[in-house]
């Protein structure tokens, strides 16, 4: 039977030998169905276009922070607490002075004595306030918290001399689990504090008692979504080099927030925004755990600033599983009422978010999206909510890929089919239910979230249909009938994506080129391709005429960064409308020099033409070079061929998607293959087929990760067990099946290119879909709930047990 | 005699120190005239704000284009001309390849299959077509003209490397000569023209020909306006590296229009502008011959780009005499009609101008300008004007500090001085005759070039007065009785000033700090602290908190950079509408916060208060930050606090002044002391008096240098004879009297901040007040004209002419 279930994954990884029947390797995205489709002309949006990053990803000429290079550049090493909670009652850091290369050390007490704390941003309102330095002043909250900070002029040098330092500590007890740091006599992280309770929302909405009083059905789920690491290929790294000519201090590193970042180490440091350039080569992916202010990089301008040299450092994987944000880390209990057809009446859910030591997110906690995405893609017509987000001696835990929205989606999901399975329906007519229809638009969610648009019916229909799910509902009867656990899982789901606002500058030159600077920060996404193909649609140039600036906070205007599914909404909108601004400036310089108005111009191609005079043109490349010349264009017209815009839509766009996974489980070794995975999303229009269909493949793997392998195990006294990638086991290609994928497009009208976030939707989908789809083929024994990763090891005991049970019945 | 007039000298430096009773050692510009003064309340406006660039200038802090540190640099080194023409009959760098350290070497013919020749911009309309690449083809044409170049490891093995290069030439007829050069049997040094013609302007105004039949006296004069070398202290240089990754070039370069030299760069190598930056760092003087496009900066940005390596050049002192370009060169004849009574009736003026082998500027010729200056600040209602542009196997001749004014202006002063002579009139009474009255404006030159504005008898009587010229005179008189060679010369003028447009971004950030963006590029005269002030005054903010940006074109809109003392009137007022613009929109987010109109608002001091109730207040950087939270600003304003500007006035600006000079002639050595110098200048409203000073100070000494020191010599058979600083004199510190200044401020109406330009009043005035003053203190021995530099050897041989002659009567 293993034997089998190998043989059909290794079918799956090369679907031209596939032996199922109903399985198609779909890769139709530039096919994709489209809602009123009126890019038939397009040059550039709704393409397929290759990545014009690819020439440098693929050819290892990508510059990573690590790559850049710094003469003379000095090294910074941490000493990283043992210990999951200690007072520290001396440093003495002399032994490491007598090591080669030695250059100095900082504690914390140090560092608490010349550097503020950690700014406390207004979009964290609510949580509790916190005094967090680079560096652990006086006490240690989590395993790998930086303790000493060592500069040495080489990096084994400062690893060495940091080996040396002497650190003593009085060891403290420590709080791990959430729920007993919840408990009166825990132990305290912060002594300033009451309890561990960093932040805690209620919200009720309708009467849920009423509900649950005439209710059907009434079920209950306590579920985990584990503790998860955002297994980035580039680690964490920064550097930086002080300018004393200038006053000026440049910060290079791999974040997806460079501003933000600049406004904290400005914060921390005391020195003005304007005296700091903070530049982003190439970041080898984010996942949400790039973003926000690192201690590492604040230390690593503060050293620069201090000494005057140019310093770095780029973290090991040990150290980035110990001291990156983690994700996730919820635990959830819902109790929803059903109607017996499968209307859901009302959800009371409760909370509990793992925070670990410290708040590290820019806002308040990101269970706070759970909460907001709680009601997801369906009718809740009564609600209650309370979220309890709390601190334990653990790596602090903050925004990882989908950022609160997979934990609403998995309770949601994972809720759907224990009322179907109560209930005795299929689990696409219990979500047929309660989805959202197009009248219900626009729909306000009882959390008070707008929805733009959707036709969530219609995706589910199209999911389904290419699924064929009837033929595969046949197909797993007749497997079953032979023995074997095949499953299959569903998951419809919304996000929440692109919050708040976004920028960029389109300049033309004078030689009819165009740079565009953007404030979005990219770690590989294709967002240069994306905004060339904004502004070559809009200003009809070949995309090699355009180039792309993110990542640099001296050139580039104010902006927020990437995350939160926002750098095609908000990003490539505010590109659109400069570019637009820009074409506007064209057409009235040449409407003057055609003596036209300019609705009587036409232009196509880099030609301005008069409509019905098609000889009297000028070219692109004439009215940038008229814009900049020495006397100004003609008619009096100001110089000057570029806009600037901050597109703001005031809220979020709201993306949906039908996923479907069918695996089977092999019951002699627990372990689960993908037969199918098939991802029908509705992100609203698409500017590049070929970049969406990226992002879905990467964020189902990466839900395939945490649905199956992935997961922070932290041993009961605070240890970290899975240190690097022999214990924290992240899919490998073979573990990732071909991905159909299928687009509906329902504009967005919230923003002008009708687009929505579509970044994280397999890290919302996939989780459940493939749990569900386990707990499909394991519902013949028995089995109604298995907590992620569904390890072979999990499936099998849980097997084990079932059939232990069958035996005892 | 010559011990006292050292004595003279002596106490001139030192003011506190010297013995004439009419000399008054003159700082007053914080106590400057100002009409209609209205910046009482200012902040910064007008206020003598010490240098912001003062702490690096004067710590050696300042980073210079040879300062950047570029590891595994190559260094470029040339092989240039040592004949002013000839055929390039072989190249054979063979022998340079066995030099440890060769990189690699190329020929002008190597490069022209494979570069475009330098552009045509539509600026040099009018001039005959010359193809020029970065290297001589097949032809050199003067004397230091770079031939080969040669790329190696260091510094010392390029040129060890260059010096091995064998170049065999056929040597052809040289012409040096302007007016040689004109003769139909010339050697023409561009095959494909007809002549050596390279431009041609002829103007004609009025009836000149009836107002001379007229007139009462008939002046002409024959003037040499010699070549000069603009001796900055930086020499030129340039330094390039290549990003693969990005297909980036990024040139470093000690220029004054980075854009330009952007564009030239991209025309040349054929690469889109947007894949070029070129970064100018601190430029130590440029005096307009930093401007345009250089043949040694295209070379290292083209071998860069091949090599996909960094490489660097700065030029030697030598090399930088024979290959930056010269000024001025231009031979004059003028031909005047007067009456009696001092009023000029007309103007006939020819001028030839010496272009050396190429057209160096992205214009017209410099002598353009001598041209459309030519009627001064005076009514001149009948002109002929004849102006011929032509090339010679010399140094290339381009801007210089004034570039074509100065030349205009030495013109109409030595002509004042002449008809004065004639007509038994004081120069200051010929001057008044003609000088125009404030009730002339706004006029139009007979050039037709527009005037803006002026009060130029109330400079003139406020000169006279702080001169005490009366007494002066009263002084003169009585040392000449004492058998000294004392003589006061005077020079009223104005200049065009302020040509094209310039740009600007004000940037906000989140913490109210504010980030300036410039379009000019300074090279030592404040321009940081300028900008700072005007944005300050508006934002009204504290100058610390304002950081100045200029010469970077990845992060800086179009500009066009610094010459023609354009940058405050161009450059101050695109920064002072840019921010103009972010205080509004600043207002618009206070008004809203505070629910008042922003009429309603008053802003001082970085706070928004409600008139009447000044308790109800908004500071700045809460606004700022306001500006960009993640939900956007309230009220649905859009994010941001930043605006660009483009500034166009359309024409230029007309700053007027008059200096007076007195000077001692030494009878035995010819040695010229200037005993005292003033100016009085109307440069519209001073942003800051004592950058103000700076300038004239700076402008002062370097027409000091063109009167008394300066001059490119060359050989008749065409070698550079004055290579160095041992034969090329500038006048030293003791060289350069303490200077009174004063001004009168008649401000601008065609700029919002009523500036004008002033960067360039000292090179067009000085040298017509010294060498008047020199010709006054001869004028008892008869002596009429001489020509400059007024060298001891040339000022002795005129005395001993004269007193031969004298003898001889």
């Amino acid at each position: 039977m293993a034997a089998a279930a190998l043989a059909v994954l290794t079918s799956f990884s090369y679907p031209e030998r596939h032996s199922f029947p109903f399985v198609r390797a779909c890769r139709e995205s530039s096919s994709a169905i489209r809602e009123g489709d009126n890019m038939s002309e397009s040059r550039y949006l709704g393409r397929p276009v290759r990545r014009l990053e690819d020439e440098r990803y693929l050819r290892g000429r990508a510059i990573f922070t690590d790559d850049i290079a710094l003469p003379g550049a000095l090294y910074l090493a941490l000493v990283r607490s043992p210990y999951p909670h200690a007072e520290i009652t001396n440093v003495d850091w002399s032994p490491a002075a007598r090591v080669p290369g030695f250059v100095t050390a900082l504690s914390g007490r140090d560092l608490a004595d010349w550097l503020a704390p950690f700014p406390v941003p207004p979009q964290s309102a609510g949580v509790r306030l916190q005094r967090r330095y680079p560096l652990a002043v006086d006490r240690v909250r989590f395993v790998g918290e930086g303790v000493v900070a060592v500069v040495a002029t080489s990096r084994s040098a400062a690893e060495d001399a940091a080996a040396e330092v002497l650190v003593e500590y009085r060891e403290l007890p420590a709080v791990i689990d959430p729920e007993a740091a919840l408990a009166p006599d825990a132990p305290r992280l912060h002594p300033d504090w009451p309890d561990n309770e960093a932040f805690r929302w209620d919200l009720s909405f309708g009467d849920v008692d009423t509900a649950l009083r005439s209710a059907d059905a009434i079920i209950e789920l306590r579920l985990v979504n584990q503790r998860v690491y955002a297994a980035f290929l580039e680690p964490r790294a920064a550097a930086a080099t002080v300018d004393p000519a200038h006053g000026q201090l440049t910060v290079w590193a791999s974040t997806q927030t460079p501003h933000t970042l600049r406004a904290g180490i400005a914060s921390v440091l005391g020195i003005p925004e304007h005296s700091i350039r903070i530049v982003t080569p190439d970041v080898g992916g984010a996942f949400g755990a790039k973003g926000g202010l690192y201690p590492e990089y604040v230390l690593v301008a503060a050293l620069a600033w201090r000494l005057q040299r140019p310093i770095r450092w780029t973290e090991s994987r040990t150290e980035s599983v110990h001291a990156t944000n983690h994700g996730r880390d919820q635990q959830q209990f819902v109790r929803a009422a059903f109607r017996r057809d499968g209307t859901l009446l009302a959800l009371d859910v409760h909370l509990l978010s793992n925070l670990g030591a410290w708040n590290a997110s820019p806002t308040r906690p990101t269970a706070v999206l759970t909460g907001l995405a709680i009601a997801g893609p369906y009718r809740v017509p009564n609600l209650r909510l309370s979220l309890r987000c709390v601190v334990t001696n653990t790596t602090p835990q903050a925004a990882y890929r989908g950022a609160g929205r997979p934990e609403a989606s998995y309770l949601l999901e994972r809720l759907m089919d224990a009322g179907a399975s109560r209930l005795g329906l299929d689990p696409v007519v219990i979500r047929q239910r309660n989805l959202l229809h197009p009248e219900d638009f626009p729909h306000r969610s009882p959390t008070g979230v707008p929805y733009d648009s959707g036709n969530y019916p219609a995706v589910l229909a199209e999911a389904l249909r290419r699924f064929d799910y009837a033929g595969a509902r046949r197909e797993q009867a007749r497997l079953r009938s032979a023995g074997r656990l095949i499953g299959i899982g569903i998951a419809a789901f919304c996000e929440l994506s692109g919050p708040g606002w976004e920028s960029a500058t389109v300049r033309a030159h004078p030689d009819g080129t165009v740079t565009v600077l953007s404030g979005i920060a990219p770690s590989g996404q294709g967002h240069t391709t994306m905004l060339a193909q904004v502004v070559g649609e809009v200003l009809q140039l070949p995309l090699e005429r355009i180039r792309v600036v993110t990542g640099d906070t001296a050139a580039i205007q104010q902006g927020i960064g990437t995350f939160g599914s926002r750098s095609t909404a908000l990003g490539g909108s505010a590109a659109y409308l400069a570019a637009r601004d820009v074409l506007e400036k064209a057409l009235h310089i040449a409407s003057h020099l055609l003596e036209v108005a300019p609705e009587d111009l036409e232009y196509r191609d880099g030609r301005f033409s008069v409509r019905g005079s098609p000889d009297r043109t000028l070219s692109w490349q004439q009215i940038a070079r008229l814009a900049y010349v020495m006397e100004g264009p003609p008619g009096g017209i100001a110089p000057g061929l570029e806009a600037t815009r901050f597109f703001n839509p005031g809220r979020r766009n709201v993306p949906f998607g039908v996923h479907l996974a069918m695996v089977e489980v092999d019951p002699e070794t627990g372990l689960v293959t993908i037969l199918r995975y098939l991802a029908v999303d509705d992100s609203g229009r698409l500017v590049n087929p070929l970049l969406a269909e990226g992002q879905i493949h990467g964020s189902v793997a990466q839900g395939i990760g945490q649905a199956l392998y992935e997961g922070i195990v932290y041993s009961e006294n605070g240890q970290l067990l899975t240190q690097n990638f022999l214990e924290y086991a992240v899919p490998r290609a073979a573990q990732v099946p071909s991905i159909e994928t299928a687009h509906l497009e329902t504009p967005s009208p919230i923003n002008p290119l009708g687009v929505k976030g579509i970044g994280e939707a397999g890290t919302t989908a996939a989780p459940p879909a493939i749990v569900n789809a386990v707990l499909d083929a394991l519902q013949p024994l028995g089995v109604h709930h298995l907590d992620m990763p569904l390890t072979p090891e999990r499936v099998w005991r849980a097997i084990q047990l079932a059939e232990e049970r069958v035996v005892v019945r």
